[in-house]
């Protein structure tokens, strides 16, 4: 970006990305807790997460009120005007990480109090993980404006969308196997769900940050999708 | 809005509009049809549902562009943004109810081939009409201006909601009584799910056609929400 002769304005652009990366960092905390929530069946923790989802919305509409201010102050160029657009998309990406990853803290409260096998949910382990790191990496990727890494993350979204495939599944062989642990697995597939959506968004993340970086849009398609709604999930054939 | 002196800008504005009326119409065509395609198991209809949902966005794409012009262009004072803001938030959520809607279409498509028995998608097809008359009286709202219809619609997603949960309990009764069908229960839970989202999107659109109208945001809290999350969905207790 060209530099702006008014010092202020420049800092008016700087307290968006500054109000972008705090809901970067929550929605990451808030991820993470979700997770081990539903790995160590951790009501307390779960809780805390789903109340910090709140801040993330608040942060939000302050990112929202700022943008339009500094828009009807400074009456911004088309170029950084876009750049303003954009940082609201993202914004908008992280609040939906945050809806998604609360909905799983509640999907974790909803299993707490059951005793079920730990293999039943190792593949949701597998996909947090993966699912944290890209969310980190593309975070990494904003905070440095490093269009390479944030190219890295949009590659990589592949091999969560495969392993969402594989645990799906197996979720539908283990509801199979044992019809009692169907409501229970339930669960665990809208998680899974929840985290290859998590995934969705911050490959939308990182077609804004290569954006912002140089100045075009990614028109190429994403390398894979999640394609259990097309597969024939039907009579245990999957 | 106060008349604006320049004629070529309340024809932008306006644009904006008809833009918006365009994806509505759209994304009311394409549940209908994904609907009926998961009805009568019509992978024809499904295709077309699918396809159509691209029009959808490319109109979304429009609409950013022309509303960033806009903002460039004619520099309007703070409450004409709030506006443009408004619309475009509008905009996102038919994108997405369009998204929701493809998906139930691609699932229409897995599950053409089978042969299942009626009662079992007889939920989603309650699910798909209120949903549909809902997403009607929101854009009929939208066209009008009216707060009053905007609001009902508003309040009415309390009935999806409590439709949805009860669609829930009953596929995952199907699914216990009868392991075979996991997998095509398992389409038809995503699709409720699917349904119940774009209610709550039209339920944002209602709160963004309250903030027009009004020029209030609307800060209560929804009546109900989806709450399966929550719900101790195990061993067949639900």
């Amino acid at each position: 970006m060209a530099s702006h002769i008014v010092h202020a304005y420049d800092a008016e652009l700087a307290e968006l990305d500054s109000l972008t990366s705090q809901m970067g960092g929550l929605a990451e905390a808030l991820l993470r807790d979700a997770s081990i929530a539903m790995q160590r069946r951790d009501p307390e923790l779960a809780a805390k997460a789903v109340q910090s989802d709140k801040k993330i919305d608040d942060l939000e509409r302050r990112l929202q009120d700022r943008a339009i201010q500094l828009i009807a102050k400074r009456q911004p160029m088309a170029n950084d005007l876009r750049h303003i657009m954009t940082v609201l998309k993202i914004g908008s990406d992280l609040e939906r990480i945050g809806d998604l990853a609360k909905n799983i803290a509640k999907r974790a409260q909803a299993i707490a109090g059951e005793n079920h096998p730990k293999q039943l949910i190792a593949g949701m382990g597998h996909m947090s993980q993966l699912a944290a790191r890209q969310l980190k990496d593309v975070l990494d990727a904003l905070g440095a404006k490093d269009d390479a890494k944030a190219m890295a993350v949009w590659r990589a979204d592949e091999s969560l969308d495969a392993l969402y495939n594989s645990v799906f599944r197996e979720l539908l062989t283990f509801m199979m196997e044992d019809p009692r642990i169907i409501g229970l697995c339930t669960h665990l597939l809208f998680g899974a769900k929840n985290l290859e959506r998590i995934g969705d968004h911050t490959t939308n993340i990182a077609e804004n940050i290569h954006y912002l970086v140089t100045g075009r849009i990614l028109t190429d398609d994403r390398p894979k999708q999640d394609d259990t709604a097309s597969a024939s999930a039907i009579n245990g054939k999957n």
